[in-house]
């Protein structure tokens, strides 16, 4: 996949034209009014982070799939400039993420994202506030951040209906978009009907739910965009990337849950035992739900005031039931169809295209965040 | 513009198009889980009504501009069918509009439109429901109602980028739509702000704001939108059409805030009084803010407990300090500016075109809802 320390120039290319973007908009926005000059500037911001394991993936399999792609997959950093069509897709997927990432936090009414605050949060807090104004200053802060949620939709789906290709590949990838966006609703539809009890709790509907909410638009959006613009999308590629982008991106989901359980918060980022207090359905407490230790864990389950020590006694509970190694066994199952998919010889996909998929399975096989 | 009694083709078949995109739509979501079919067919429930303003400005605009046109308007039920892509794109600019309430709806916290309830309402409504389960059964409704507006809002992007039409001009109504979005979430924007006090309210503002929320979606784009259908949108026909919406749209949002304030709740579907109760920022508002009656007013602004009575004695006064007159000035300002625009005969317009607006301006000066 190439050395750890390079750069590859795709994910460089990437950056820049988020940052043009935010620039372009910033500028245009502060012409109408400060406040939306500013709501641009401070999601521009925010977006400047992350892991951009989206663009990445996207960028590898356009490596290993290209026409001129060599086979040693060592070279993929020194390979022909990326084609600007690649890096603006690219791009659009990570707007697309995090579109998604301001509308769940409202969702979840969340104002810190990895430990800072989040764009809400920033608009949520001024000095001097009193308890009326800062009811005000949420309700300002959250439709901000719907509305600037909807700014980065729009601007993805521009990016996908001008992107430079051949009428049938956009149209290829303006039909994976809207899969991946659908797929994406109704799993955040089913997370949120789930945690409120509107969707019944059963374990296919939890695995479900995990699997749309993340893995469409994290793992199988960036594949499958990658083969199409590589014209490397036959059918049976196609399908080959769909289902290991299914089979990884629930794996992926799967351990962040148990990492969000029982993970180290300095590592994941997220607050320990948050899960535990919004009662969130994971995996893991589907599993948990099926042992007899259930009830002694139920009455913690969505305790928004629960203790540390509280805490910690049920991520005992939850690991001696067998739920924490049951959702390990669910993860493996994944691995292993993973492995058979790209082991099928009918997949038409070719070795660089195995191997950076094998690859990316091994990192994300040993992650911590 | 026809006989009132017509059903002109286009409108049917805009009709037909909105209908085909929900059965669809219901239909593979329903594959997913029946919440996510029950989020889509509720929705499209809501969207079966509506006064259609916006297609049906569309349609004629094109009637007037399109290159087979008769000069003699009464006939544009009579023409061609109208083609395809203007039905596609009228169907999508009315879905917007539908994205747009539906936030719309989040942001202020209705349950209700048109007397009716809303999706939100619809959906938060529970016989049984404890005062815990109705709080989160709301937080479930009003989520769904922003993954509902996502929704529409991508299918508004998906029919722009595959409209059938050549690259140039399907470029320009991308453009277009980019534009009027962008127009539309700043004014919304200041509309929570200036009601929040985030955005301080001076004249300027809140005029500018009346326009970017509702002027350039619901006026500038069906307008401009026809013309570039219609190969009629030279840049001079283009900046003619973009400045008669600019004043066709602020002066309805004007005469939308006078009914909220002194029209007939029965005929104009909103309550009575909402806007002080809410303490919506509006010309009106910002009219009387000027005037020697504004400390008098001022306590009943924003009054969420305002009586009838109260809200009858604010209301004469809002009449009395000249707010009123003054309102329906500016409306006769934006009317006049119209006239000017289409009196130029650098605009470019058919006189079909401008008989069109014309008409539409007459149409609008009586109106009570």
């Amino acid at each position: 996949m190439g050395p750890a320390l390079d750069v590859p120039s795709g994910s460089t290319a990437v950056a820049s034209t988020i940052d043009a973007v935010f620039t372009a908009r910033v500028r245009s926005a502060e012409a109408y009014h400060p406040v939306f000059g500013q709501l641009w500037k401070l999601c521009g911001e925010r977006i400047s982070g992350g892991k951009g394991i989206r663009p990445r993936l996207m960028l590898d399999m356009f490596g290993a799939l290209r026409p001129d792609a060599r086979a040693d997959t060592r070279a993929v950093a020194e390979q022909g400039p990326v084609p600007a069509a690649v890096v603006d897709i690219a791009a659009a997927i990570e707007l697309l993420h995090a579109s998604f990432l301001l509308h769940d936090d409202v969702f979840d009414g969340d104002l810190t994202r990895r430990g800072s605050p989040n764009l809400i949060g920033l608009l949520a807090t001024h000095p001097g506030d009193t308890e009326t104004t800062a009811a005000q200053r949420l309700h300002w802060a959250r439709s901000c951040g719907i509305l600037m949620g909807d700014l980065l939709l729009a601007e993805v789906h521009q990016i996908f209906a001008r992107v430079d290709v051949e009428p049938a590949a956009r149209t290829a990838l303006l039909d994976l978009l809207a899969h991946a966006i659908t797929e994406s609703v109704v799993g955040e539809q089913l997370d949120i009907g789930l945690e409120d009890g509107t969707v019944v709790a059963d374990t296919a509907t939890v695995l479900e739910m995990c699997r749309l909410k993340t893995a469409t638009y994290t793992f199988e959006l960036p594949l499958r965009a990658a083969a199409i613009l590589a014209g490397a999308d036959s059918a049976a590629a196609d399908a080959a990337l769909a289902a290991a982008g299914a089979h990884l991106g629930l794996a992926f989901q799967l351990q962040d849950d148990l990492l969000s359980t029982f993970g180290d918060p300095a590592e994941h980022g997220k607050d320990a035992f948050s899960d535990l207090r919004e009662g969130k359905e994971t995996a893991v407490i589907a599993a948990a739900r099926m042992t007899s230790a259930w009830p002694e864990i139920e009455p913690a389950f969505g305790d928004c005031e629960l203790t540390v020590t509280e805490g910690e006694r049920v991520q005992r509970l939850l690991r001696e039931c067998g739920a924490e190694s049951f959702v390990h066994g669910l993860i493996d199952d994944q691995m292993r169809a993973l492995h058979e998919t790209l082991a099928d010889p009918a997949s038409e996909l070719p070795d660089a295209a195995r191997q950076t998929l094998v690859s990316l399975a091994a990192r994300l096989d040993g992650r911590r965040s």
